[in-house]
């Protein structure tokens, strides 16, 4: 199984720990964690998962490996910028969104865009007037936004 | 001057009059129109534009011209899916979001991830608890988002 | 009809007049010519078309129009580097390489590899020991590139 | 160190042999592989990679993991289709290709074109008139293709 955790790149203490223990929990239970392989969400879900002795792997939006977490497992160059936030949420079976700005905002639009659940921790809030969409699906812990991500990707 | 118009291939009449309604200001105030040129809102504002006497060019996630819009002036295949998006909205000055739903959530974070200014009409509405950010800015009609794309873009 | 025009950012006078002229043919002869967007044979290219009222395409690697060839109709940043070779390459019906070095070496194998046909003037000679392969089709002049080129686009 | 390995999704026997050689090499010597992902030279060299105890990952041009080698350590689905090409050698420090038709001449292009090194095995051989150019560098059996990998990867 593969998760893909967004985030933003940069985060206060609060949720860099959120993110850190989402990642060592997905490590703990088996899965493959997915990230954009920065700094910030990433690089805290990226030392979860070393910390959990599991994999991880970063798709970089640069052509080198130079701001790329030193905790990932794998780390991937592209050179495409933002549009590799397409390719982060692709690649997992479920997605758990935290906190984050912009960015994540896109791969929340994309996961859903192609099918995939999302889960949220202190992420964005959607509202589209007048229709009834599948949309975030809030979580209040790490545990719980873990538990109802393998729970949705066993479903798919 | 280049505006990017995100919407749904698949819309109401409603929002297909608002769309055809921005093309066609969009192509008599001279500025060309980019969309990702399938059916829905691309393709009623790439009519506008016609009517309007512009130019349209779509960003088509597909290997093949056979989706687009016939109004069009210009269709180009890609091949890349749905990371087109990052393209559609990298290539205008500003962008215009129309209805729409999770590909054009995509877009708008996209958007606004790279810094440009979104103008939407009967599109999502985005909150983030506890922070102050920058969003899409909400226009009445067609009139209204299209003044206020050229203002924006200017200001660039 | 679109014709993919392919070929370095720097190259020297002849390769720039040749690349003029193909430029002007497709043009005088209705097709839309699409290119990388840069200098060298994509800058001289397109002032062909534009002096033989004709409509060119640039899909630049950058995420500004900065380095955009002035000569072009539309410009199209795209902020995903060169894999933006694939997306010049896919866009055209045909493709007419003109000189060049590595990317459009990268160029002509994505040509090939999904079924397009490129015309070569002055460019990569290419063998596989051991097998018969579909190939670039030397061209000695632009009229005859343009010539094969419509041909080739005509049968597909 | 990460090394990328090109080649076609079918080969002959002879050909599937050397990237399971390749792959096991690089394993041995504790470098991670990427590829493409998918069947033949790909599917030859994951499963090299697995008996010789390390990382592969595969970067595939499907939106699922349905085509990808069950040997990969990590299987991606990006959905972007043959633009992916480009990803793969970006991802590698240096890049081994074996056999191959036109993905992998486009591979070459890409690797060549960022600079990277660029040994070969049965690949391709290119020629450009008149100019003295950095081409793929020969190698007659995957001991001597890898330890010229691991070399060029050193120098870079």
């Amino acid at each position: 199984m593969y998760i893909s955790v967004i985030g933003g790149s940069n985060c206060d203490d609060k949720i860099a720990e959120t993110a850190y223990r989402v990642g060592k929990l997905i490590a703990e239970r088996g899965a493959i964690l997915v990230c954009g392989g920065l700094s910030g969400v990433m690089d805290a879900a990226a030392r979860g998962v070393k910390d959990g002795g599991g994999i991880s792997v970063g798709i970089l939006p640069d052509k080198t490996r130079e701001r790329a977490s030193k905790y990932l497992t794998i780390a991937l160059p592209t050179g495409i910028g933002y549009a590799r936030n397409a390719l982060v949420t692709q690649a997992g079976d479920v997605v758990i969104a935290i906190g984050g700005q912009y960015g994540t905002l896109s791969e929340i639009g994309f996961a859903l865009n192609v099918g995939k659940s999302v889960v949220g921790l202190h992420t964005w809030e959607l509202k589209k007037p007048g229709q009834l969409l599948k949309t975030v699906i809030k979580a209040q812990t790490p545990e719980e936004a873990v538990d109802k991500a393998f729970e949705l990707a066993k479903e798919e």
